[in-house]
């Protein structure tokens, strides 16, 4: 299985897409405020590139979330915090979300014979669905505008890493995988206090959004794997088999 | 002092190098060639971006090398190996030197207050050169073909390790540099079992150039610091205050 790492999503091409298995990296907070939703009982989450689109869009019992630079969007209900979305009123809702570079980087996915969101939160829910599917693999940080994101290189790490665990064929990296791989066999330990030092967690430590960091670097507190579907509706991967693909946690 | 390491050579940006002491690193091999050529007594190596600028130039006492895609140039008298840099034949002559990704990496450097060229061959005495110029740091990890490539970024990694080894000030590094820093803190005597496996290094080995892998995988063999002048002509740094910096090896 090959399993290709792409550090930004200018770097990803379409030809790295097509046919894989596609699983879409944005830490902080994008992807874990997906799959908190979802975990939440959210109906699906919708991703959506710009803030236009997202106003027009028309949608039963929907609410309005996303972020543009860390602010929340004028008009929308909630932001970009996961904690926003651990709420009883987020349960049978579909969430029309919107963000820099989390929903960017899913759209650009949406090549992929499964696109999937993937976060500290799901690593081994997420290898789990990779091992079944049994297709090569692109794991794509969203990073930070245009630049490689720490937390979310270190996530695309662990899963690596969980795929060596779960004994998930022979796997064949390229470049960036194979460091981020030594970096995390190095590191694992120590993920919240180094998502804390990158820049997307100093900048949100300014903003007064510690627990956002720390909630989002825990380490498989969710079995919710998203995965998106027509029109970029997100909703929870069955497995092959349909039905829960497996309680882990 | 700040060090920022760019993953590849199209990331980089002239805000990045100015006033800043830059390292270029193309392991396989431009600048494992060029600290080779000058630990061998050539007295400069010119660094052009097109092979028609580099058949054009007219210098005295000048050989010409480098490779387009791994091949040597046609009327060229050496390729881009640092073997063939080895010989006595290489004392006191220019070399003139274009290769696919480094030298335009170089090129793209020729901003910053110092340029150097770094390698596994000479960490350690990159590290002291850069300690003692007290700058902020880029290291441009030239990449392959516009992507990530394992070897320039370990180099990078140990770049900064002998940083801190060297007790070079406090270092705030990017985030690239952290998750490199790790890795390496990992896989330090691994190296060339690694940079063996990369995308380079398997090109490498298909045409039978095992020993170019082998040598330029080896830490801290040259105590040179190829420097870049005028007309990007690279000689031996020699220290703030001139002399042979100080004997490492």
């Amino acid at each position: 299985m090959r399993v290709d790492v792409v550090g930004n999503v200018n770097e990803v091409r379409t030809i790295d897409i097509a046919g894989r298995s596609a699983v879409v990296i944005d830490v902080l907070c994008t992807t874990s405020t997906i799959v908190t939703a979802l975990a939440y009982d959210a109906s699906a989450v919708i991703a959506v590139e710009t803030v236009p689109q997202a106003k027009q869009m028309e949608v039963k019992d929907c609410i309005r979330g996303g972020e543009r630079f860390d602010k929340k969007i004028t008009g929308f209900e909630v932001g970009n915090s996961p904690y926003e979305y651990m709420t009883a009123g987020i349960a049978d809702k579909t969430i029309i979300l919107t963000t820099t570079d989390g929903t960017r980087a899913l759209i650009k996915a949406s090549k992929g014979k499964h696109v999937f969101a993937g976060s500290f939160l799901n690593v081994q829910a997420v290898a789990a669905a990779l091992c079944e599917l049994q297709r090569d693999v692109l794991l794509l940080c969203a990073g930070n505008q245009d630049e490689f994101a720490l937390e979310d290189g270190l996530c695309a790490g662990c899963i690596i890493d969980e795929l060596h665990r779960q004994s998930c064929s022979s796997l064949q990296l390229n470049d960036l995988g194979i460091v981020l791989h030594q970096a995390v066999s190095q590191c694992k330990e120590s993920i919240p206090e180094l998502v804390q030092g990158s820049v997307s967690g100093r900048r949100l430590e300014k903003l007064g959004r510690v627990h956002d960091i720390s909630y989002c670097s825990q380490l498989n507190l969710l079995d919710c794997v998203p995965e998106m579907g027509e029109g970029n509706r997100m909703q929870p991967y069955r497995g092959i088999r349909g039905g829960k693909m497996f309680k882990l946690m």
